[in-house]
């Protein structure tokens, strides 16, 4: 058992927690609490740590139990990104993506692996892509990724400074999306929405300008959503990419949606059309 | 100016902070920010409270400016609720809606008033109602009214025992539906279901059993939608107050949508049907 914050392997976990760059470097990212701990695919596990108490307990308990390195509870609490820790903690590995996973082109592509298509859904392949602009707050971007994940996206492209996926905070409120939904980062935004293009996607941004309603358009085929910043929203020369501008009505004095339930209401949007053409 | 943090009025203000039930006691509650406190309905301002250096800063802003008791810096990020706060601090009365509010029936409600119904809408004061059985999180109730406002329905009803709409989390997060959209807490929540249904509301729970998908109902006439606890959906007695259980249809390895996520794709739908009636 880990007694001491000053051990090594401590202070490694306490710098892939709080920087962004020691993760990048080691090409992992940490995942906490049983529920997520669950939900991770077996060979990208590198290491597992449980918490004293949590050890004892578990054999107690129902459901999962997870083994690996005991840290004593206060060590555990100090290396934890929470407030109440759960006592499970794993190191995961990284997986890379390619711009054919987000089109749902890749064999390797999981978020449909091995279940059904839901009932009516005909073709689950069909690209479905939510691009994130600049997207900063942590709780959104988790959500969008368990949202894309119901809503049957094929995966998400974000612009370089959006908010860090392997963020404690957002793989928490991913639910488990983060290891399924194909994802890819680019430092060419506007670049890679024309690679979309020439794949035969067409590109909506969601605008306060658009002329359509957002339930106006045919999502049937390839489609590709941009979603801006929380405050600015999207960056005029991403704007320019697309294909069309589209607008959310919006009733009463509201300006504008949280950038979560904008992307919820467009992907749940694709799902409807795709389900009843 | 106040500089001593053991200065009556600010005692006040920080019970007021944390006590929801000194908040109820003086039926008021906090706002803060400069955007925050531009949508308060002027008769509502009990009074503000301004930051030293607010107070001299903003001769040279654009924009909105605030007057008020000036508080020292220091005094006032001891009362703020925020990390960082805006120096700007309002003390707001409440309004008290009634179930006629929430229906859309009263005419001291706000919501459209002034406004012209958005293109399309034929109806606007049409029933739409979003009813919440236990939520708990801030930002969830916070994000719904914010989307409850822009997709156009009437009211929100909670149970008693969902989070405080006036905590300052959740006033934050609406940004500004708080003043607008009729909302009322009770205390028995399948009780105050069955006076909707009696006024002709057809009532749809939410539900991972539900038989049709949301999109297969018919919302044009008066309609609620009862949405449960982020963890444990809705009780057993509430659900048996709905007339249909619908579900949303979802892919991939997801078990469930956030709670604002389901109540925006629902409250949405019913925007769009009642567009394209």
């Amino acid at each position: 058992m880990i007694t001491s914050t000053s051990n090594a392997q401590i202070k490694e976990l306490i710098r892939l927690q709080r920087k962004g760059r020691a993760r990048d470097e080691a090409g992992v990212f940490i995942v906490e609490g049983p529920r997520m701990a669950a939900e991770i695919p077996p060979e990208r596990i590198v290491k597992f740590y449980v918490s004293e108490s949590y050890m004892k307990k578990q054999h107690s308990s129902t459901g999962h139990s997870f083994h690996g390195e005991v840290l004593a509870d206060a060590v555990f609490a100090h290396v934890s990104d929470t407030k109440t820790p759960q006592g499970v903690l794993a190191v995961v590995k990284r997986k890379e993506y390619t711009l054919d996973d987000i089109l749902g082109n890749a064999e390797g592509s999981s978020i449909h692996g091995g279940q059904k298509p839901l009932d009516g859904y005909e073709n689950p392949r069909n690209p479905h892509i939510l691009v994130l602009d600049n997207l900063q707050d942590p709780g959104n971007l988790g959500t969008i990724f368990r949202t894309a994940e119901a809503a049957g996206a094929t995966g998400v492209l974000l612009s370089r400074d959006c908010v860090d996926i392997y963020n404690p905070k957002v793989i928490r409120s991913t639910m488990g999306a983060v290891f399924r939904l194909p994802f890819l980062y680019t430092d060419d935004l506007p670049g890679t929405i024309e690679e979309l293009k020439a794949a035969g996607i067409q590109v909506y941004a969601a605008h306060l300008e658009g002329e359509n309603a957002y339930d106006e358009e045919d999502y049937r085929s390839g489609c590709a959503f941009l979603v801006g910043n929380e405050g600015n929203g999207l960056r005029n020369e991403v704007t320019a990419c697309a294909d069309h501008l589209i607008r959310i009505p919006m009733q009463g004095k509201a300006e504008s949606l949280n950038a979560a339930v904008a992307a919820s209401v467009l992907m749940f949007e694709v799902g409807r059309q795709r389900r009843n053409k």
